[in-house]
């Protein structure tokens, strides 16, 4: 903990003194570092994720939208690695311009965000600074797992099943709404904008799949890019059936190009693309019955590199370069 | 690990193939999330600080020492609270608008001397992300501390004695230096240089200070401002004689009252500033003597709140009021 501030750390960050702070922080927020306990049976899963002002959201969005946000974005990195989140840091970077009111009412709005999105999620805020330059929003996320049983990406199989959670491509149809390239329905653009500014990080799902799944990453850049990141890893390839990808009812109401366009190449979607070995498509099937996994078949892991996309049994050629980031 | 610049990554920050990962590091850079195994029998500290380009270093500065110098300020983090450094993230912004050749070489560089200074003090980075933005540099670093052993700010009591490491005010002196307010004689301005890069965490210091200092905690905004923290964590004051603060060639070439000035104000010295309980004095004359900690008293604690300084025994007051980082 360093640079100025205090005051405002003290007075937003600190736990309220009716807020329990779990037995595990041992000494929280206010000294040069803080101290936890780990959990001597598991080993510790470490994460780091920044948001920029106008690259990884609008400038001028609500404060405690984007608390929410940088929250999940970083439990989402947590859930592709199986983890259970356990504590975070924040570096926030405020701009030295901003009157003493607004950066007041701003650092309210983002702690208020930021602390019930720790609440929702069980995990403890105990440690950060506070800098001035250009608005940023860096988290550092500490979870633990069972040794041996995190979700990595270098485990996929040839003939796995190549899955994905719930739905893609509604965070890149959530930006283009926010940016006013396109607009929706009233009842998909509040859809849309939920997804984008409070992605839910499948933290349940990835816990789920330990025993299931042989690879797992989180969808922050694009399934194209995370998939083939995955690829990569594992030395293989995927093939991906773009009619199987599972589309929200904004994107269903879209021409087919632009939905799919989004579900490949968008990024923010924060689900997870995993692979399963056939073997254990039963254990999954029961886990889908049970009501613990949303997920669907998008394709299968073939020798080779990179990911190839079919549609109607031909090779799917995106129509435009894919792109990235707000902005 | 998330969005975009995975050549970067790989090819800077990844070890290379014959340097040997620590047992420690289960899974490192390249997932969503690193894993590490903690050592059952101890604490983990986890500490984060944010350097800012024109803020905390001149935009173009030589981005080696920038390397250097970030995870130094974050190891005396660790210092400060008598823990081992084990494990690293980084949490990179860069410009957009850099040409990709600039980008490269200042990565290059930066990377230099992150790595250089992660190999002497025995510490990993396993993970963490590049974003586009103002050029940024945030470390969370985690370390270990053996249970109810780490240094704290709110152990000091009454007629305890204050003391710090080393010199003061050399950070003050060097930035003014830097930014061509003060010229210095060419061996004092290369060893003022050395100590705004290169401030040397004092992890060894810290370590030893487990068993004798009752509080402690760095040097990053100015005595005056550390130790008012430290005696408000501690809910008492400190009295300070200003003629005993420690002072290099450098700063002892200045008129008295400038090098007090920074010595009490100057931000950036990454000493620490700890309380010795008087039973615990002759430890600390046997730690000095075997030369395992260089430290100079400088007043005691005392009821009340504040810090207090004199000089012969008059109430010393500070000419100019204290300023902050780089700009």
């Amino acid at each position: 903990m360093a640079a100025g501030e205090f005051e405002l750390i003290d007075h937003y960050f600190k736990p309220a003194p009716d807020e329990l702070a779990p037995d595990s922080v041992v000494l929280g927020i206010g000294d040069d570092g803080a101290i936890v306990q780990p959990d001597p049976a598991q080993q510790l899963v470490v994460a780091a994720d920044t948001l920029v002002a106008d690259v990884h959201f609008p400038a001028d969005a609500d404060p405690e939208l984007v608390g929410e946000r940088s929250l999940r974005v970083n439990l989402s990195d947590l859930a592709a690695m199986g983890a259970t989140p356990a504590w975070f840091t924040l570096s926030l970077t405020l701009p030295p311009q901003w009157p003493e009111e607004a950066r007041r009412r701003w650092v309210a709005g983002f702690s208020r965000g930021l602390k019930a999105c720790a609440r929702a999620y069980d995990c403890s805020l105990i440690g950060g600074d506070t800098t001035s330059g250009p608005l940023t929003v860096a988290i550092q996320m500490l979870g633990q797992v069972p040794p041996g049983k995190a979700l990595r990406r270098d485990g996929a199989a040839v003939d796995d099943f190549v899955l994905v959670t719930h739905r893609l491509g509604d965070g890149a149809a959530a930006l283009a709404a926010l940016k006013g390239e396109v607009s929706f329905a009233p009842e998909h653009a509040s859809y849309l904008q939920q997804r984008f500014y409070r992605p839910e990080p499948r933290l349940l799902e990835g816990i789920v799949l330990r025993e299931i799944a042989s690879s797992a990453q989180d969808i922050s850049d694009g399934l194209l890019a995370d998939l083939g990141h995955l690829c990569a890893a594992s030395d293989l390839a995927a093939e991906i059936d773009v009619a199987q990808l599972p589309l929200s009812r904004a994107l269903e109401a879209l021409p087919c190009e632009q939905a799919y366009h989004w579900a490949l190449t968008g990024g923010d979607d924060y689900e997870l693309v995993f692979t399963v070995a056939p073997d254990k498509m039963p254990l999954l099937a029961m886990a889908q019955a049970s009501g613990e996994i949303d997920a669907s078949v998008i394709g299968r892991i073939v020798t080779g590199a990179g990911v190839h996309c079919e549609l109607d049994g031909k090779p799917y050629r995106l129509a435009r370069a894919g792109y990235r980031h707000f902005e």
